[in-house]
């Protein structure tokens, strides 16, 4: 599939290059918006951009503008005409717009709402007034809606006169009077329906609903759990005021995970594409937590001193396998439990359960590396490094008891950081390891040093 | 919302050991399958179960034996008579079927078959035969074709004639006399049109299609680039043999998020959401890792011990905080470049674009943190264990030396990983780890001695 792209992508320069706009058109006609998109950030720098994306067919034009990045869009958005403007805007579906104009600068805003029509530009103000990360800001306005008393047949006149302009019209709302949400009927009900059959009579009740301003986490979490295309968003009246549809539910959920990814991995979160962000935005996103954990550092610089006298250069030696130990074994049960939380299979009130469950496999994990960890220290390091089977006892014993240490820890820390409301990937991760590594050392010093010293 | 459950969940529970079952039955009619699942699996036993199930209304009884988990599947086919079992399967979308089939054990998928019909059994064991990770796995055989040459009329009612089966209906497919795929049409395209229309002048015939053996998760990235809710799979000679519906790929989505955060966490993934693990399972998962890690952790033991009778108490002092920011900096590289892999962001002919930007951000990063570190040692070590300027100035440079040595590691591993087809998560993460720890410390051992023993 790949490769079919590249030799696409080929032709397409080449008829540009030749000016043979005609075939160009011919080929375009065929392609996914999305292609065209990464064709134009691919190969076109200011000008070229402008001249390619005229030669688009018109119905491609808009589906085109909303696939490419952020830079690319706000360079057209500069070059267009007002016209160009008008047309690409009245084309687009008004969350699309309001996605754009969230990454844009004051001007382009400035010109991008002048060209909306007044309504829709209403409409656009209302869905930004959302918070970020709300399903307000997520959600569109372009819904098909009808009362409950109409028939069938009334309802596909409807959706037939307004439905070119909806993302959605597979999912259809019934409303009362007052907008209030009441029933949910789809297309499929309605095509296996008989025509002169009343939308009350084969309209679902049992609507899940999201609110404007609940988590757009939460709003992932009900597509993955009930299968959805689209999720009617209700006031807090239950009235009707947009829908969010599964394309977008789809791109939050794989920027949910990248963020989550990347604050485990002690990174700021980003949104563009790695190869698109600059090296500087790359050293914002990193420097704070790399400083942050260089910092914390002095506590096991300081440990290590303060027993520097006592410890023997055997037990040095392995100061770092400790740690590293420590900070693998807490690791693996921060990530799992941060994760579950994300996907909604963890909550705070299931503290008792996941400490009981983390204990039991630390123990044996602790038991089976403390055994390993024995064995090797004599069948291993004793070679290059002459160690008694008491030095080693203690090594491994140590090792044991940071396992144990390092899981609870690490399953406890991201349960706190949701009770509390802070975001459980950013506070467990990194404070974890600053944790554990100062806990493993200071119980390696002194339990070492207390038995062989 | 999640408040509004529990409520329900109780009402569900009093109802059911009150015996009200007209009631319970009410309540039933106007929930999620999903939720259905959730409750029973929380509340009840085996008896319970069956005695529950059987209360379901016929239309949602195997929507939520779908929904629930494998063991409580399990537990229910046994209990089920032949003809409640038959029920259920015929019931059933057969990709749902087949998924289930892959988690039992071979008695239980024995009574599945010979209860599906014989055209069904057919279709099930040839989803059956395509490899676990593919398209043909993911896929359903149940989706609505018909040739080019019918009117618009035509194609609904053959859409009302066999849609009831369908997982999707919205995408209809368009193939000729040998079956393979030449068109699309959405039942939007078919509403907004005459209904004379022929399919052929309304259909798209830019079709992006999956091929059977195609890797789920490229399937996948083709939902999340092109917002489709249905993608085609074709065998090799381009004839139409099933579809990709969204909700399945939004599944797939989670869960190879999931398991990229497992890998690198250093755990062997698993499907179990993480309160259904045992402990033991959870063992299996994390024991391997943490053994390989402690065994190659010998490494950096006899790098220590090597040096050790030249390093002062001082540089011993800061190998943690030495070892910790090396492995930051390159898990930070790592993690930000497995994930532009996952998310198709990053290939590996982008080899040297990352290795620029890298080494751009490292020599950016290194330079702070040297700095940053250089401070810290003065300002702050320096209280409670004396440091001389040079011996600040050897650990700084050695600090930006490690941190560009182990971007530039972590952001090549997994690129090598990828290019000789393992998976960059689980290579690139633990590995990385060793060699980056290894490096840093024999830099740090031979630069701080030479200058200054």
């Amino acid at each position: 599939m790949t490769e079919e792209i590249e030799v696409i992508y080929e032709k397409l320069l080449y008829f540009y290059e030749q000016r043979k706009f005609a075939d160009l058109r011919m080929l375009l006609l065929d392609m996914e918006p999305a292609d065209i998109a990464q064709f134009m950030e691919d190969n076109f720098d200011e000008k070229d951009l402008l001249v390619f994306f005229r030669l688009l067919p018109k119905e491609l034009a808009s589906d085109v503008f909303v696939e490419t990045d952020t830079d690319t869009q706000e360079t057209l958005i500069k070059a267009f005409t007002d016209k160009e403007l008008k047309a690409v805007i009245d084309d687009m579906f008004l969350d699309d717009t309001v996605d754009i104009i969230e990454e844009m600068p004051a001007n382009v805003i400035k010109r991008i709402l002048q060209s909306a029509t007044p309504s829709d530009r209403k409409q656009i103000n209302e869905l930004l007034s959302y918070p970020d990360d709300s399903a307000g800001s997520l959600m569109t306005t372009e819904f098909i809606s009808f009362p409950a008393s109409i028939t069938v047949e009334k309802a596909f006149e409807k959706i037939r006169k307004t439905g070119l302009n909806k993302e959605i019209i597979y999912t259809c709302y019934v409303t009362d009077s007052r907008k209030k949400l009441i029933g949910v009927v789809t297309v499929k009900d309605m095509l296996l329906a008989d025509k002169e059959d009343i939308i009350e009579n084969i309209m679902s009740t049992a609507v899940i609903t999201a609110e404007t301003l609940e988590d757009k986490e939460e709003v992932v979490q009900k597509f993955s759990k009930y299968d959805f295309i689209a999720l009617p968003v209700v006031d807090k009246e239950g009235c009707l005021v947009g829908i969010v549809t599964v394309d977008d539910a789809v791109d939050v959920m794989e920027e949910e995970a990248t963020e989550d990814i990347q604050k485990m991995a002690a990174i700021l979160p980003t949104e563009k594409p790695y190869l698109k962000q600059s090296i500087f935005s790359i050293w914002v996103a990193r420097v704070p937590w790399l400083i942050l954990l260089l910092i914390t550092s002095t506590f096991t610089s300081m440990i290590l001193s303060h027993f520097e006298s006592q410890l023997t250069p055997v037990l040095y030696a392995f100061v770092p396998m400790l740690m590293g130990t420590a900070g693998n074994a807490g690791g693996q049960s921060s990530v799992t439990v941060i994760r579950a939380i994300a996907v909604g299979d963890v909550e705070f009130k299931d503290i008792f359960k996941v400490i009981l469950k983390e204990l039991g496999a630390s123990a044996l994990l602790g038991l089976t590396v403390g055994v390993v960890c024995f064995a090797k220290i004599m069948l291993l390091d004793n070679l290059y490094n002459p160690i008694t089977l008491n030095e080693a006892g203690i090594i491994s014993f140590v090792c044991f008891i940071s396992v144990v240490m390092a899981k609870l820890v690490g399953c406890i820390l991201p349960l706190f950081a949701k009770a509390v409301k802070l975001d459980p990937a950013v506070v467990a991760s990194p404070l974890m390891t600053t944790i554990v590594d100062a806990l493993s050392l200071i119980i390696y010093c002194t339990i070492s040093i207390a038995i062989l010293v």
